[in-house]
């Protein structure tokens, strides 16, 4: 071949998309993520984590309220997750007490960001027909763990569920006086609880701060996070999982550093009381521990480190 | 309703198996793990990583051979992983370069252990057809990375694969002098180096040291787990990736400790050597790397932690 052959057969190759080097492409990338579907066993109970998806919020100085962003940054470095965003991931767990089907947080519904909102589809990669949902259990009203309650048009999600939130919750945030006094950044959230809630003010079934509401899922009180943020203890068995609702974001920041403040804590300090009495309480007991915001599959241990604490991911175990 | 009519319908509902408390059953257990699939991006190559499963080996004083069991108990009770046996994950992974589809290692094809030999079935779940696969590229001929090259009736599991293996690997292994001059342990790695090898002899492509055995993935010697034991370092648009191969096993144990002797090191010292020089280069470096014993999906940073060091796994993406 002529120097002259090649060039014209490079040039005809690269304008057919061709691939140099190899006599034929391979086959065509898949192009997405595969589902985010993991399971583990408490005692009797099946729980099945399902992603929602992830939301990534640029990093300022006003996501950590007391820490200098250039803190921020360094933590995010040593967990290698990049340092100008903040990666939020959001996990829900589904658990079959045998008894019942109970989701625990509903998801984003796809109102937050653009790669969140899987938890539809991951719930039908998992075998698990929202209409067979017994009960959805609600941490606390933050729209990233209500607003998938109800589809974009407005029908329930799960429509035979019984619903059911913490007491305080409700009072919190159905008040209309709260809302009217509330911070303008807080005012979607309040519309959102109303547009989840309005329609179902009658059946939705709200729980004290140490009930059972349903059999081997007691609420832990967990305040700071909002008025009535509760966290839950599975116990079946003689197993127990602790699910963790909010009482952290992302480990990487806040297992790390229990003394700093999200900008998602309504109550700050009260958060971070009850933060470092949970971190202390699974540290010290060796419990596992289901984070909503913990990286997928969002289930592992609590360890201290020095004055502080570390996440310890569950190994993904692939025959149960 | 009296004392004893309540009695009796507990032991009516005992003896039926229903559920105290509960009108119905739930929806049945999966009872199974899902798929276990993840993928990222390496520049413009897509990476599918495939768990094949998992080996349970209990735990004895000759698995670490130069560690009291003791200190090796205390460093699997640090992971959260239990005392009594190391769990010896295997993952596997698909590169899609654009212009070959690679899989790098072949699981064990079942003939481990119980709960391992899932690549199949998780190659199927990615939607990755056996028959598509290009190339595949062997780190080195212990029967965990090259079992599943053979089905369980002989037949080649990647039948349009072109199998490239390390020329090292090929001479050792394939030397019947090495065979009859080998402890009666190894005995049954060289049947199964045969098993798979023998009825393609033909057509096995041996490559060299530092050799490209396709476009953008290069190998990248490392001894003494076998002689030709061979990681590989994948380049695409200035992202890298290293594939790990068993410079460790564990993470938790093996990186955590890199002075640590695992049985399954043929030369131990060398192994040692190349360890060190590995973590040192990929901890300096900041490169991701896979491990073919890392937890699923197998995927993480290596950082150092005093004077030795640490995995930290990438946080799941739900969305790429």
């Amino acid at each position: 071949m002529s120097r002259r052959t090649i060039l014209a057969a490079a040039a005809a190759s690269a304008a057919s998309g061709a691939v140099a080097g190899s006599a034929k492409a391979a086959a065509p990338a898949a192009g997405r993520q595969a589902p985010g579907v993991y399971r583990y066993n408490v005692g009797s109970f099946e729980v099945t984590a399902l992603t929602d998806g992830v939301a990534r919020r640029p990093l300022d100085g006003s996501f950590v309220r007391n820490a200098p962003v250039e803190d921020v940054k360094e933590a995010l470095e040593q967990a290698f997750l990049g340092t100008e965003k903040v990666p939020i991931p959001f996990t829900c767990v589904v658990v079959n007490t045998g008894g019942r089907l109970v989701l625990i947080d509903a998801g984003t519904g796809g109102f937050l960001a653009p790669t969140a909102g899987q938890l539809y589809e991951n719930m039908a990669a998992a075998g698990v027909d929202p209409k067979a949902i017994d009960v959805v259990l609600i941490s606390h009203f933050h729209p990233d763990h209500i607003a998938g309650l109800r589809l974009k048009d407005g029908t329930a999600a799960f429509p035979n569920a019984e619903v059911m939130v913490p007491e305080a919750e409700w009072a919190f945030w159905m008040d209309d006086g709260q809302m009217s006094r509330a911070h303008a950044a807080l005012q979607p959230a309040f519309k959102m609880v109303r547009r989840v809630f309005e329609p179902m003010t009658k059946e939705v079934r709200k729980f004290e701060r140490d009930a059972e509401p349903t059999s081997g899922i007691t609420a832990l009180p967990a305040p700071g996070h909002t008025p009535g943020h509760t966290a839950f203890r599975l116990s079946s068995d003689g197993a127990d999982l602790i699910i963790w609702s909010d009482v952290t974001n992302h480990p990487a920041l806040f297992v790390r550093n229990p003394g700093w403040h999200a900008v998602f804590d309504m109550d700050a300090e009260l958060a971070e009381a009850t933060r470092r009495r949970m971190l202390d309480l699974v540290a010290a007991d060796r419990l596992p521990v289901a984070g909503y915001h913990f990286p997928f599959p969002a289930v592992g241990h609590i360890a201290r480190r020095g004055t502080n604490y570390e996440f310890v991911p569950e190994m993904w175990n692939p025959a149960l």
